[in-house]
């Protein structure tokens, strides 16, 4: 890119939002109205930084956006780099009865010293959720990133009432009222389809079938679903399901040959994971009440198909969207906050 | 050992008991009256070897035992030997509503040829289970190896009626009837503790404890129980419990510090994960029916503990009893087979 188009996105620049995770970040240029500018996004994520690579790693991103000379353009952050383990730790803010968290997110954020003048870096906090103080009884539980697209569903709707389910490595589902987070739970499906579908006996069985990939076939999508309803049938049965993967394919004459047979049973396996986690999730959620997903597109996809076989009402928003309207919100938390 | 020591044995040995599994093997050499009068064990097991080098590995174990001639020493095998990937392939024999499968073994033997002619190899069949034809609706499952454990019970209990375990990797729990079995059920749970506890996010809050390894006091036995139950009470919550591991390990201040708070959430993860074992093995138990339980000593001290708590009778055999018990049996009826 040359200096001459470099130099108005700098004009224009208002400030920078990323999404930093585990395995990757995503950053996002706005002007002062909040319209994304420049995107872009890199591979180094938390796991892969000692805490005093974490600046340089964010300039190597970012770095062509920025004015030579400024006093200070805000990056906010959210994710995983606010880890104890990441770049500078920013608490966990406590669910709490007499308390909105997610509106107090901007009000709540971790400063980080640069060394470069020109970024004014700043973290939002996790969730956190104890017994003792939870607004309903729930189990400990933590998140890291998901609450700042929680709050940019309350920015897109308002006072939003239902449950809301982030899929994922650690899928993370959320009851709403009123447009406050009254908890949640963390449920370590994504987690199991990996180790289960990569390093247990069942990877003999199976083809490189990824629990985000589509399900190809009618045939699939039958082997899924069967799987949904076995694990919510009988939930106490799940690891003699599991084997029982193993065992079907080393004697059901009646799946298919080859490929397909694989993805059979991969479909399957992701079915009985991800039942596991719907007859946790959706115990005490009434027929025909909405979940929102948040996330990638084919890995909702899955969830819905699920969700709607089950009679709930599903709708999905991009992960992206959810983030910058999250991390928008925050912004001007913040601003109104620090300009009062 | 000098040849003066090893001649004697030699002239006194019958016939060579096997049991080779995935990651190692025992043999015992037996006199004609079935005494064990010698034994040895090789890290040497199925999952590192190919076909044509079991010949080689069997004889680096007893080679020792063999007379210099000798027209045939019947060596006696079961295990994972017989597995497809194995030595030669002992295809598993159908459970089915009018036959007495334990009782078969003997006379369904696979021979293995061999190049030393002083060895006489024979495969014992694995057992395996299709819902069109066993006695009782049951899942598509296989055995292998723990058939022999199995009629080694049944020879010292004829007519044995209750529920047998074989902890492990995959535990298996069979439903015996007067001596036959009538339907078997295997459980990942032993490999789901390995992934989880080695390979998951649950590592960086655990110590090296394993499901095998004693509950050290009081503590980790109350966390262990507190598991089991919690995983039966709401078996669908299990991948919500298996995150609030972590939850715990981050935020809850009631917890032991230390390595003592490792351990303590170790006994939790081994009590969840075989708690949803329980979940389903027991569910059609009549509460203070008796348990057999074959393996192991720690491991079935562990399950023995749970099983006390849930109100079941339990008593333990040590696994090499059965297998030598059930080896013997089917050295018997094959001698008695081939004598007819």
């Amino acid at each position: 890119m040359s200096a001459e188009h470099a130099a108005p996105l700098a004009e224009r620049l208002s400030w920078i939002a990323v999404d930093w995770g585990s395995s990757n970040l995503r950053a996002w240029a706005l002007n002062d109205e909040d319209q994304v500018i420049a995107e872009t996004s890199s591979p180094r994520g938390m796991l892969g930084l000692t805490p005093d690579e974490f600046e340089d790693a964010l300039r190597d991103v970012i770095g062509d956006w920025l004015p030579a000379e400024d006093n200070g353009i805000e990056v906010l952050i959210c994710g995983m780099a606010g880890a104890r383990q990441g770049w500078v730790e920013a608490a966990y803010l406590p669910l709490a009865d007499d308390s909105d968290v997610l509106a107090e997110l901007g009000t709540r954020l971790t400063p980080v010293p640069t060394k470069d003048p020109r970024l004014q870096v700043q973290i939002v906090p996790g969730l956190c959720q104890q017994p003792d103080t939870a607004p309903t009884p729930q189990g400990f539980d933590v998140m890291r990133g998901e609450e700042t697209q929680l709050a940019g569903l309350v920015a897109r709707r308002p006072g939003f009432d239902g449950a809301v389910c982030l899929p994922g490595t650690h899928a993370k589902w959320a009851r709403l009222k009123g447009g406050r987070i009254s908890g949640f739970t963390t449920f370590m499906s994504g987690e199991l389809f990996k180790l289960l579908s990569r390093d247990s006996v069942l990877r003999h069985s199976l083809n490189s079938e990824d629990l985000a990939g589509s399900l190809d076939d009618e045939a699939q999508q039958a082997a899924y679903l069967e799987g949904i309803d076995t694990a919510l049938s009988d939930p106490g049965r799940l690891s003699a399901e599991l084997f029982g993967i193993r065992a079907r394919d080393l004697l059901d004459s009646r799946l298919p040959s080859g490929t397909a047979r694989g993805a059979w049973l991969g479909a399957r396996l992701s079915g009985l994971v991800l039942g596991l986690e719907l007859s946790g999730a959706t115990a005490h959620l009434a027929t025909g009440s909405q979940v929102v997903l948040i996330g990638a597109e084919s890995l909702c996809q899955r969830y819905r198909l699920a969700l709607e076989h089950l009679g709930f009402a599903v709708a999905i928003e991009a992960n992206a969207d959810m983030i910058l309207s999250g991390l928008g919100h925050i912004h001007q938390r913040d601003e109104s906050d620090s300009t009062s």
